[in-house]
């Protein structure tokens, strides 16, 4: 038995949430700042058998995977023109850090 | 020296807590949801000794095991009588998921 | 790898928060309440190299490590003078338990 812990943006924490219930994985979810990812992520805690680690881990990178993204401008507020950027702009989004941590025992009651 | 992570429903968690306290084990709480359990969930992080980790086991399964519990029925609201049943139902409650991790260094300061 | 948990007061969290940062480790912060430490705590989930073990905990100790306080005498509210201690008093204020947890396996997505 293994708990993968995994850290991941708000902005795919539905999606991914999703895709496990899909796959009959179950996980507990953490509200989480900073950090590994910029703030706002969420912490999944999973436990599985070891052979389904690696599926898990797939899943994980399908839906939240680093990419980058493309961003329409934003009016600036307040009159702090200097750092408007009158096009759109890429930024990276999302991105997951996983631990995989060995279980010991693992009860249900 | 084991960490116990268990995932329990919000319903039981002050009675968990207040159980550990009488114990003297030390547990730290995390707002947690879906999953493991139904959403509304714990996670109680509880450091203990090798030879503690059955009885706080214990301490679990006595104030979390899941259990039938009679719901009295609730007027349908908005009128959606359809799905109004009109006699108390047995529902599912409680139920706790428990991973003991191995610690591999524990430090007070 | 490995992957330290630890608990410290809210009131350190944030110094704890710029020295991580200032050291390149990243952090994930979970909102925890009670157990080891008084309400109102944070969890840090920290991932670093075994060599880095040590100096993570050397910075843990130096942001957080229990120490007594004076705090200024608050006037009784509701008339509840029997209670009042009209000089400063120390309390204890700090503390970080920490768990270091090996990692199976550790991926970036
Ligand atoms: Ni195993
Ligand atoms: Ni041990
Ligand atoms: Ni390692």
């Amino acid at each position: 038995m293994k708990l993968i812990v995994s850290v991941v943006q708000d902005k795919d924490s539905n999606r991914l949430s999703t895709a496990l219930v899909e796959n009959d994985y179950r996980a507990t979810k953490l509200a989480s700042t900073g950090g590994f990812l910029r703030a706002g992520n969420t912490t999944f805690l999973i436990g599985v058998e070891d052979e389904q680690v690696s599926d898990v881990l797939d899943i994980i990178k399908e839906n939240c995977e680093s990419r980058e993204q493309l961003v329409a401008p934003v009016s600036p507020m307040g009159g702090n023109a200097d750092s408007y950027v009158p096009y759109p702009v890429e930024v990276q989004v999302g991105g997951a850090t996983v631990f995989v941590l060995d279980v010991d025992q693992f009860e249900q009651f």
